[in-house]
């Protein structure tokens, strides 16, 4: 991988071999994340030569730390669409807003793009068992891929998790333990399980390359808007890894010159659940707390990346928003009523709180945004129905009709 | 429209001119198909042009009957993937395997591709409001291809429709009547309320467009096979107009030299609901039957486009198959742990069709076939887990998982 220099710890600046298999700083037990060779990737690398290629996420691979992916059989991930939507953005009050769906991913969500990244590492360190806890999409990524691969994963998700993640993993051949506790709880014990089985650890906070697979989304975001950069960026923050994520894509596309300013981050979390955000207002360490959203993926009450999440945040000149359940819910109508969007909770809570931060009047109406969806509302079809409410039940006749109807155009 | 000539009738030949709100036949009721000027195409179309273009089914616009969809706000449908499989080839027993998985759509089925030609053909005919009854995939289709527009949406549905359908009619805000009765009867008092309300209609077997957006669908299979046709397409049917699209699809290219021989067809149907596939197998007209199967998507106890189907399977000198709900499940596992592809029962459907086609030896070893995965598996969760099973509970300790683990590598 001649793009890449090393890993860095970003607590004490310690630096490693990027090898398959590393996981955290030896020394200080902090985060790593990949340096790249800028100089090298500039001599290299073309918009017009990434705009010729193949449309999934290995289309930027001069930026990825990954080398021989085509021998592993993939799932195909990335290239998502990018929607213009100026009804959303006239009804929330700003200039120009896109949605970025990436709930149109094989396992229908933003996770693919790291679990792709996982096994194609798993497969370089020569593994082909690939564990990972998850509050689900993570997980149900992980299998996908690891069904498509001939690899076996062991999964690890709270008993929380809704149907649809389930059934996925289930449907995927995953090795499935549902964990009687919360995030913490299976995020603990799978730790444990990677130690003493030795299966490769997809665990995005643990392993710096899943957040490098993560990055291609603003890559992607970037490209489809021919370089030329929105105000903000809105995303969802649970782990903190997918805005971890998004910021290394930008920063990376911005150290080639590709774009030639940075967009700033609106890190959104639940009300109920925001130990990141929470850090970030009170300038103080994380501190835990309870899990109290219907956004389930990002309801992560002691969140393991939270440095490199907050890091993002600051350095973007970002703002920090929590939303309601009541808020994630109309966003999700929204989403699908002006967009044909359908996004689970989570996916939807960085467009509740896009909306949330133009009313409290943190953005202003001049403003170009894009809003990432990280996930697909068919996933939790419970919550989707508590938001959407059911549908008017009639017999087959057309005067029962006409009265159905007359009550739709009142 | 230069490339469009007519539309003709299927039964008695009657030609009409291609305006957007034709319906059947005006003189004898029959299902009208699409006529192009190959002569015309040929001239104007190659299959770098093609190549060059955006991965969308609009890729294929010189053989497409629609002018001005660019004036539409649409949802990006098609150029799903396409996954060479070798581990459920040699699992099937024959000598290679492709899957489209065509679940990776915006509202995750097959029929985004003909209801964004919905869409496009009533914005040419000046009309914002759509209309369709459906056994779910079509309906959450139109309501998301109309909520992208900004288009109203009337929706008939029966009752048995799954969930995950009916959250997605929801969300896309379309008016939604949940039908007490079967197919046939929801199918019914949808024409009765266009008829009396004027709506654009979506009804697949009545407009013969729709047939032609998911044409498409096989254009690609031949693109991304570089045009070498594989000996077998396998699809699941119900009303008979998906795989009428495929068919129309296939010839469309053979009539302009894209590719130089034609697939035969593999029509599935479930044991409980299977009038089509009776039809041709005795040689007779299709007699409505019961609608008792977990397939919900094609149980289509009288189909409502039969005529093209059945002319496509004989066309191409085809095999129909009928399965079990038990044979559905079963590949709907194998498609789950050998691909990392997630289908609906009716998705999956196609793939156990091929499958039993290949043990009854209707199919021999050397064949190379292409199975069509037409919906995923997050639209029907309840029936996923019965096909897939739940997941084990564990306590988060290290005994319980060490003991889980000895169960797992029994």
């Amino acid at each position: 991988m001649r793009q890449v220099i090393s890993a860095v710890c970003i607590s004490c600046g310690a630096e490693y071999e990027a090898t398959p298999t590393i996981t955290t700083c030896r020394k200080c037990g902090g985060i790593l994340d990949i340096k790249y060779d800028y100089g090298y990737i500039r001599q290299v690398l073309t918009k017009d030569k990434i705009a010729s290629r193949e449309q999934t996420m290995w289309r930027y691979r001069e930026l990825l730390p990954a080398e021989g992916e085509d021998r592993v059989r993939r799932l195909r991930v990335g290239w998502s669409p990018l929607y213009e939507t100026p009804l959303l953005a006239e009804s929330i009050g700003i200039k120009r807003l896109h949605i970025k769906d990436d709930g149109i991913n094989p396992t229908a969500s933003l996770k693919d793009r790291a679990s792709v990244m996982a096994v194609v590492k798993a497969a370089e360190a020569g593994l082909r068992t690939i564990a990972c806890s998850s509050t689900g999409n993570a997980a149900s990524s992980l299998a996908g891929s690891c069904a498509a691969a001939d690899f076996e994963s062991y999964i690890f998700v709270p008993q929380r998790a809704p149907e649809g993640k389930l059934a996925q993993l289930m449907m995927f051949g995953a090795h499935v333990f549902l964990v009687e506790g919360n995030y913490e709880d299976t995020f603990r014990i799978s730790a444990e399980g990677i130690e003493k089985y030795g299966w490769y650890n997809r665990n995005a906070a643990i392993n710096p390359y899943l957040v490098e697979g993560k990055k291609t989304v603003s890559m992607e975001i970037a490209e489809q808007l021919g370089y030329e950069m929105p105000d903000y960026i809105a995303v969802s923050v649970g782990d903190g890894c997918t805005i971890s994520g998004v910021w290394k894509g930008l920063k990376d596309l911005y150290a080639i010159g590709f774009i030639n300013r940075l967009p700033k981050l609106i890190s959104v979390q639940a009300q109920g659940c925001c130990p990141v955000n929470r850090a970030v207002e009170e300038n103080a360490p994380v501190r835990p707390m309870e899990e109290n959203t219907i956004a389930d993926s990002i309801a992560v009450g002691a969140p393991r990346n939270p440095d490199k999440a907050i890091r993002a945040i600051k350095e973007s000149g970002g703002i920090v928003i929590n939303v309601s359940d009541e808020e994630i819910m109309q966003a999700m109508r929204l989403l699908g009523r002006t967009c044909g969007v359908f996004a689970e909770p989570a996916g939807a809570a960085g467009t509740a709180g896009l909306k949330k931060a133009v009313e409290m009047k943190r953005i202003l109406p001049g403003a170009t945004v894009v809003s990432l969806v990280t996930g697909n509302g068919l996933k939790d079809v419970a919550n989707a129905i508590r938001a959407a409410g059911k549908p008017k039940a009639i017999t087959p006749d057309m005067e029962c009709l006409d009265r159905a109807l007359k009550e739709v155009r009142i």
